[in-house]
């Protein structure tokens, strides 16, 4: 059976498409769903894609995933700046995991410089837009299997 | 039909008229809720008024008054401090928006100074009670019409 | 006899309408002057409405007003951000005062994110142009009569 | 009818036993619940013990707790850094209410050096892993009768 | 024979019961001692109990800690917020040891925030008054035996 | 001819005797002014006493001390905290002057615990109410003497 | 008509060439001021020279400099670090505008290398004596010709 | 003619596979060149692939890819967080530029927390290693198309 | 009886007169002791005048005065700037307390801008000299008496 | 002979005329020299004028023109902000020196607003472009004239 | 008679060899103090070799020293990080001192990187175990015949 | 074969002799060098001395000694505030490694107290002039024969 990995996405992600399209890009999450799903299958991997506007959703979502996943790929959004509950989460996770923001976090205000989640993941890749997701899924391949 | 006005009340307004009455004064968010309805039909537009302990549900709320609402009241309560969650759904909002605050943050704890909300609206008003919410619905009446 | 409310302007706003108008909008202070008169009229109230770009004529008509008025609107301009004596001058005004600001000062640069004016007044109004003045006199007509 | 103490847990609590047990120790969360009954038992007191990872639910929790509770114990996790809205709810909880962490904060990363909740609780105990619950509840027990 | 536990109180202490009732209640230092002598009987431990205004004589006392004592309670007062030579001498304990304070230090001045000794013991008990200490001699009771 | 010292007084010093008299007592300026000339006389020395409410009126009074004056009390009030300005006037005065408060600024707001006043002048006195003034014109007769 | 060139100078100017000489060189304003015009006449130019101690008279000229004056040069002393108000001023004022030093800023206290005027004008020069006036006249020369 | 990517590489990765494997791995700079080079021909690309330790030899570097190169990808190195100098040649480039670390630089030294260079490309890509190379080099390839 | 005052001094000030003399002077503290036993005889006062380098012995003497004393004048020394022990014992002594120093701190290197004497005594005298403890005793000789 | 003056140039700024020209100009830094070569003609001065992307070789050219040179122009571009090593090499220089920036460097990113050359130059000069070396050079005739 | 270097030793160098042998070394302080000796001898010093907890006696005797001795060797252990009091006897010194430690206080927590007693000596050595007092007395034998 | 030690100087090293004599000194480098021959000598050991202005040429070096030294003596000058990149070579070097200053950096300006060196370094030495190289060398001698 594939190895699972979950995608797990943070507040006001599910607005991809129509918010801020100069700095998110036109394709919604629909899209990107998708575009991992077809990556997750080249690579041997399935995958659980989940959103969510709340962060103890997201607490619970991670804890779900040290269970029945081998790895994880989360775009905190809003979160990312400002929740220690979910570094908290993401340490527990024990396994691979993989930090993506769509834009250059560094290229914006300076409150988005710094994450909670990037001290907690293995890896962490922005400003590439949806394909990031799948920069990820490719590394985390990698990762599972060794 | 009316314009409709989201006005949304983060953690711990449910206790208004018991909690702190010195800062917050003694009226209830029924109380409170009463008044803008009353105002709202005077200015003719219709309002949609809630409360949440729950950052995920006000973001969720923010989301959907995008579709509903011609404006938008927030007093996000302790979350305004925090949340950059909250921020990027305001953003998102893209439609007139206003911050009230019961209590005049700037004569409290240094880290009430200090509000992501307000970068994300068009204006804010703190120090008038319950009467910064009527205020609030006069400028947006303004804005919605033009 | 009516209650007298002081309005005060602070540096530069007597360029109102051809100061970056992108920001303050283009009314002139006399515009905004007739506004508040009509406004304090339907309200019952006098107004006193002044300008100037000394901090020390501004420090002078708030010690005037002690004796004089009922309330107070001021609108400091930039000595908002950098005026202590003017802050002592307000602590000693010890009636009901508003501050307003025609733009909302958290969307512009950090040094005017914080105002000595804010923690000696009541209640603080900007981002809604010259329309702040107006719903500052109305939470002052309430004030003034309790 | 015995006095009730409301023991809430914030979020990766319900992880213990098998969450970096260097740090927190091997003892789940129903062992300390278990130990915190018997104790409460011993001293004439109630409980009622509760765990969640959402914010928004622990200040329910804590806000139901004002009609319910005659003190509170709470331990909230990553949130004790981060939610002005669950200082808030505790600031208008007005009981004796006890703070306590597993692990000594201090001798952990600086962000975990500074808690919200410390503020609005009368003592705070960390670094005594389960056993800080029942010293919590041996000082409620006194502050209760009184 | 009992294991013994060196109580050590810093500067100031010696004033309990008249310096600031307020904050450090209205028992007298000698009532503590009194009280920790009945609690450490009870546990089957000996204690040494000592005041000094000295910060040289405090670390002297840790020292001789280190020869003689199972355990160590300490309430530095003023010098846990400016001691790095007591929080060496601490360090170099390296058995167990509680901080205690009578007060709960993060509802008071910020530099009261910050204390050297918190990171060189296993727990720290702040604002319980004298139970406080009671609370520590329970939790060391434990660790000597282990 | 007895040497001239100039009294000089900031901001809002005009209000004395009705303006927070918990904090600056309830003489008036009129009474200080009283009891300086006294001293003064007692002292071998003239005084001339003034206050404004405008820095650029007390910088033309700093400068015009230069050819008249042999020493200068300073109270500058609010502006002692922010005006460079009067900083660099008192350095281009060159000869002795005192620095003098009413009230103890450091046991007030933080801003207030910094004045550029007092790297410009030979000594400072605060917290002794209208008795300042008298030491300082005590501490300048021997310092204008030699 | 020749184009005439505001040169403005702020608190303390007027005593140059007696005020720490080794600072700011022997020179009185009214040399400064003639050479100015000799330069300007040289350039085709008029020049209206001032000086005040008072910010507000400075913010009064470049108001009126607005209607008046081709271009601008400012050296307005201690205020340059202190007041947004005259930064407000000159943004309005909108046309070339030059900030001269006599010193070189960063060779001093801290406080002094931060100036508010700096990010209002084109250009800034500093360090050089007054020959920096006539350095920033032969550059507005040429931006006011373009 | 395929498309050249430069990528260039700061001081002491010449000393991959030696330097502290624990953080870097253990391949050589000249593995990772090979891999980049299979890659970069699987995606009809050619690379120009150079190391320096010298500041001055990148930028000369980053400027010659503006003529030559269709894309950049870099690992500066230390250069990172210190250099403005190449920051600016990197603005200068003007092209699509990716930024890699082999390591996770946000669980190391604070110090390292911020890249210069994050601000001046399109996406970073941190902690996976040579990988990350490869991953930069997939999205360059898009970017360079379209 | 006379009412007597202590009169404290910290560390290094036994030796005035030998100490850098362009900063503290050229007299002893003998010679100081002198003064001040004239002064307080022709006011009517007695005083206990002490020296000691430990704090912990300052710490003693400040509370022995508690009993003993009127009213207190205290020059720290260095320990002004570091000692929170002393600062909790001067809260405790409870009645009037004047902080001397016989350089002008704020000329002086920045950590000695900061004292926390300063917040626990009703004025504060420095850059007088030894003249300031006379000026101090002025003062006290005042309020002892009301 | 003529006396000789260094004009050195930092990184980057060999692409001027082509590197965002819309905040350094269309000019390059051939039309730089030359014009500098002209004024330097008409002033009586000879110019050696090199530009280098190298930290260490600025360094080497400063401390050549120790022998060499009579004045030096030096714009460092982005190491101004960096390299405490050229600094010293400008303090050991001993002769007149003057910074020049072509853009103002007060109007951009605040890691811009500091130099480490402005306090080991005379004079500073930003903002005017390439007319700033002019006006350099003008400055240093008259200093290496005296 | 051979000129005597004072070697002083702050708090907790008394434990040497027993805490924390992996920083300090597993040579006691007696067989510091008899390589001092040895040293001494061939460099034809005495030396006076002492070591106490407090910091008034530590005082107490670089005083001592001003007499006695030629030079001094201080390792003044934590108290190097917070007395103010003992940098200023050290200034009161005069004659060449050496601070010495025995770890690399930049390799430690941040609290230990800043050294008052660095900006009184004439010379710092940190991290060669009990080498560093032998370098120190080589270093002063030098300074102490001239 | 005697070990080899290297012994590299940084920017403006070179100057030694001519520059700012009274903080470096008059020797020149040449004459470091022949002493540290010396002394190298009498300690069986060899040296490679070398100095550089260019921070790519001291990382080369440093390389370079992981083959061929085994130890290293670095006074890396103005880049010891700056180079993350020569930091980093540092930590790869692996052996012996001391920093040498000639002057205490801890009583020159703020920027020169912190140095990336001595995180990668056993021990520092500074404020003993050229002789500080011949402790090192001593030191060094020790460490490398174990």
């Amino acid at each position: 059976m594939a190895a699972i990995i979950y995608v797990l996405n943070g507040p006001n992600l599910n607005l991809l498409g129509t918010r801020e399209p100069e700095i998110y890009g036109r394709d919604t999450l629909k899209d990107i769903e998708a575009e991992c799903r077809a990556r997750a299958g080249a690579l041997g991997l399935a995958i659980e894609f989940r959103q969510s506007n709340h962060e103890g959703e997201l607490i619970d979502w991670v804890q779900e995933a040290r269970d029945k996943a081998a790895g994880l790929v989360i775009n905190a959004g809003g979160l990312s700046h400002t929740s220690v509950a979910l570094l908290d989460a993401l340490i527990a996770f024990g396994k691979p995991a993989v930090e993506v923001h769509l834009s250059n976090l560094f290229r914006r205000e300076a409150f988005r410089h710094h994450s909670y989640v990037s001290s907690a993941v293995r890896g962490m890749i922005c400003g590439f837009g949806q394909k990031g997701y799948l920069l990820a899924l490719d590394a985390l391949a990698d990762w599972v299997k060794t």
